[in-house]
């Protein structure tokens, strides 16, 4: 059975690395959730903005995969792009929404885990001051509701590029908030932090770019996977993510490129159909 | 209040249109929903699929707010490519997750029509026989089931290119599809068919290409407005068309465009902010 995972959180988890920035992810063995149901994942998976691209969870995915060669993951995108932690509150949309399509993914998955990032909207205003509080609140009413109290939860941290440029300098709290996800994943059960050190930004000055999204990914594993605070950048990252990008494709996942290049117009019914 | 549309059936609804082919529609009363909330439309409103582009939504939602310049739009979007009618039984994920979106949607909305286009899965082996049949139970129950017995249905017609070249050589019975969609729309209160005739294809074939997904959605909104079938192309639609491209768009339209420049990379925030 599928092994699905809840994407929730702001922009950076939706995602806003450049499309093109990257190899892309293909993996038939990483699905998404669109309509209810499974289909194979391309990015962008969590489409809440026209401007959504790369995200941590296809190389979370990846490197699942790389580790579990028989299973199967499933993605399920219920971040919103600019959304406060007050957006989240358990009555209003997104979390509802949230809670709808998990159930629809449960119909034909095992949810396995939680993927949280967000923050950049509470990085202002002393809003840090309540920010542990009202995320336990979401977080046990998520666990109750969807009957997976025991249910890992990965938290990542916020970029040190932010408080400086663009629309990250309105963040200025960004470390405050930071301390309260740590000090969050410390205390609160099957928990884990993922530090944000050393990624680096697009010129917005506020969402992580391509590549550090992969590398995020990454530590997102590794906290999921061994069940461990990551509190520094892996020291195998760059050879991992480059283990996964040399990676051979399947039949399926060269036909799979194939069709949407039919599909867009790019090749001819008969190139198609010759390879 | 929001008007809002339910989009579903199959690919032609998701639109396939390629997105670079014609002007886009940005327009401040065009919403689209993402995440159970609203939010201003950009094409592809409908992501399915990576390769979702242009469909008829737009242009039938951009006609709308022409003629009634009190009104604000939202789009539902729930159609699946590659969806045959069995896809669709009321009992499966497509249509509980549909149903599921339109309530999401009623929250901030009134359900104002449902816009149905599907049936090139169904255009072979004789599916056509039953086609009338099974469509009646999925539309009795979605009308039910939102409480909007007599909301208006409109039902596209499937296009003369199928059944020919590319992936659409396979929709041999697409005319009978053609003839049970035209007798449901005589037949049904409420529903109201809209032609296809002289629509054409991507090079695949089966895929109403962007300028013609454009054309068919005022002729949607045709049928919508004036509760008429729609048999033959609309006689003002190419001048339809062009009045709504040269329309100025607003103060916020633009910095909604400049600001999709910035997060994608294009702009500097120094150029952002200037303008």
């Amino acid at each position: 059975m599928i092994k699905s995972f809840l994407m929730i959180g702001q922009s950076n988890m939706a995602g806003r690395g450049f499309l093109y920035d990257v190899p892309p992810i293909i993996n038939e063995r990483i699905q998404m959730l669109r309509n209810g149901r499974w289909q194979m994942m391309i990015e962008p998976v969590n489409y809440d903005r026209p401007v959504s691209g790369v995200s941590l969870a296809a190389s979370f995915a990846d490197a699942w995969c790389l580790k579990y060669p028989e299973d199967t993951i499933g993605l399920i995108p219920c971040a919103e792009g600019g959304s406060s932690l007050d957006n989240w509150v358990i009555d209003g949309e997104l979390f509802q929404h949230a809670v709808s399509e998990a159930k629809f993914a449960m119909k034909h998955s095992k949810l396995t885990g939680i993927l949280w990032h967000q923050g950049e909207s509470d990085s202002a205003d002393g809003k840090y001051k309540v920010y542990y509080d009202k995320l336990l609140v979401i977080v046990q009413a998520l666990r109750d509701i969807l009957n997976v109290p025991e249910i890992p939860l990965i938290i990542g941290g916020l970029g040190d590029f932010l408080g400086k440029t663009g629309f990250g300098q309105y963040c200025v709290e960004y470390e405050r908030i930071n301390d309260s996800l740590q000090k969050f994943a410390f205390e609160q059960a099957n928990c884990y932090f993922v530090s944000a050190q050393g990624l680096t930004a697009n010129p917005d000055g506020i969402h992580v770019n391509s590549l550090s999204q992969r590398y995020f990914g990454l530590r997102y594993f590794e906290a999921f996977d061994k069940k461990t605070q990551v509190l520094a950048p892996l020291s195998h990252e760059v050879e991992l993510l480059d283990r996964l990008s040399a990676r051979m494709h399947t039949p399926t996942e060269l036909m799979f490129v194939k069709q949407m290049d039919f599909a867009l117009g790019k090749i001819s019914y008969e190139t198609l159909i010759n390879e």
